[in-house]
């Protein structure tokens, strides 16, 4: 239990949660806090403004609609970011109780400008509600001072540690706003009965909870700016190796993750065949594109500990072979 | 993947699935598989009838009344199995689409008599659910023999892994029946498409994986039918050694689980107090009574590899250790 009581204050700090807000971490993976952030924020009548700008854009709006929401979607080209006015546009058009959007859209490797958004979200009274999977611990978040609702993360990707564990932190105002939790797995009121009440509600898994305490330690030790610094330098030095190799990055630069790298597939190229000589001689899995942007991009993840100067030769060894360089 | 099929082989012969089944195992801990098991099933408009015998039957019941059920209590008095023509007489006054039962009430140490159950209400052509948490893997469990339609576990009691993944199983017959689930974590179909067409639906743990794979090849080692064998061994073993110290239990010996032992609280001894001393003397952590037993049983666990002789001396000098013996 002491060591549940440290996973909250780490979480929290992780998140820049602040002072009201209530931090915990779902039994089950990102997934699993997707659904949490909805289920204690959604429910028919509600209505909700997705910003749809890649496979987990349009995975929120499932969510939401699944727990019985209006949905409005705001879709945006993939591989781009969506431009902060259009959702002043939309939420002037048609008000919305939430407003939901990813933070690093991991099928794009674009980042949303997720503060601004919550800003103009704030101005119409409405939840924001992020998708913050592949951003927290890789890049810069601060729920807190861009006045985010709720937020939602895995515990493999950013932090470092292994996946089934899903970190997710609410503002008081959304404690607030909160509905009647018709699942009792994700249900907020026990969850927090659990973990700061101490009450019985499901027996979480040990060994998963002593890792990630590890992995949180480790990120308190690097220091979260640090950590960003890290990621984005690696980063930076994978796209100037691949640019040396003729290789070049879809998103425009301003919008890139620093933890997922989509490169463009040159065309001539069988993507597929890329993949399998990384994966079967190099070791390496790396992903293909989703949707529109299947056949187009490969997603090069950097996160975690594995964003390191080694991974980045690696990386741009594996594409030199790969590609006859 | 292949260690994913190999899971699925593994959990189907543990429930004794049948042909026709469907196995898999959700990411989360037990009380997922109750909520995956529920929210493929129940909507409103469904009737269900609920064995309640203790605390996790009052929990189906709650879960059930979540997802929209008419819910109806069969309520037992704790400690006692429910008698199966109770159940025959309830779905005579009122059908139920759905019959619900705990087969081994951890809150109580009683097993209910589950092949009964569900021959009955197989005859009314209800769907039978059975909690199978505190037995799989440590008492015989027949699902396709007894003819239940959907039944959940976890990894950490008789299976003997680490908490954090859900072995959940449906009939054909409950396939065919399944309800649009609300929740897409637990969405039946999206679970058999990641497990069975190998489609993104979320990242498994994969060391929780790699470990249950284990644990399962050592169920499979040691044989079910010689694996219970040893449950019910050490449970005779304590109970005779807990008679030589003046203990006994508390549910009627037929009754009896042999992963769980309810132990009476003699007269005039401070249970509270026992428990710490096993804590902190023995290193051994035992449950207090729930609800109606609260003060009146302890309940100590013999589960997985912890069902050893071992087990049963340490706790048999323990309790007379603490007892005063």
């Amino acid at each position: 239990m002491a060591i549940l009581d440290d996973l909250r204050g780490q979480l929290s700090r992780v998140f820049h949660a602040g002072a009201g807000a209530t931090t915990l971490a779902v039994s089950g993976t990102g997934t699993s806090g997707l659904e949490a952030a909805v289920a204690n924020l959604a429910e028919p009548g509600r209505r909700a403004l997705v910003v749809v700008s890649g496979y987990f854009g349009d995975r929120l709006a499932q969510l939401l609609t699944r727990y019985g929401c209006e949905v409005s979607r705001l879709d945006v080209e993939w591989g781009r970011a969506v431009d902060p006015e259009a959702v002043r546009r939309a939420l002037a058009e048609r008000r919305a109780d939430l407003v939901a959007v990813v933070h690093a859209e991991t099928s794009t490797g674009v980042r949303n400008p997720v503060a601004e958004v919550a800003a103009i979200a704030r101005g119409y009274d409405a939840l924001t509600i992020v998708d913050a999977v592949t951003s927290l611990g890789a890049m810069p978040f601060d729920m807190e001072g861009w006045g985010v609702d709720a937020c939602f993360s895995c515990s493999q990707k950013g932090l470092g540690a292994p996946s089934g564990l899903a970190p997710i932190a609410f503002s008081a105002r959304a404690i607030e706003r909160r509905v009647a939790c018709r699942s009792f797995y994700l249900d907020l009121g026990l969850l927090e009965d659990y973990w700061v009440r101490r009450k019985y509600h499901h027996t979480i898994s040990a060994p998963l909870v002593y890792a990630f305490a590890v992995a949180l330690q480790e990120v308190e030790d690097e220091g979260l700016p640090a950590r960003w610094q890290r990621h984005e330098h690696h980063h930076l030095a994978l796209v100037e190796k691949l640019q040396a190799i003729g290789l070049s990055l879809f998103p425009a630069a301003p919008d890139r993750l620093w933890s997922l790298n989509a490169v463009r597939v040159p065309s001539g190229v069988d993507e597929a065949s890329v993949r399998r000589r990384f994966l079967e001689k190099h070791a390496i899995e790396i992903g293909a594109g989703l949707g529109p942007l299947a056949g187009r991009i490969w997603r090069v993840g950097l996160m975690g500990s594995g964003s390191t100067a080694a991974s980045v030769d690696r990386l741009t060894q594996a594409f030199a072979d790969a590609l006859g360089h």
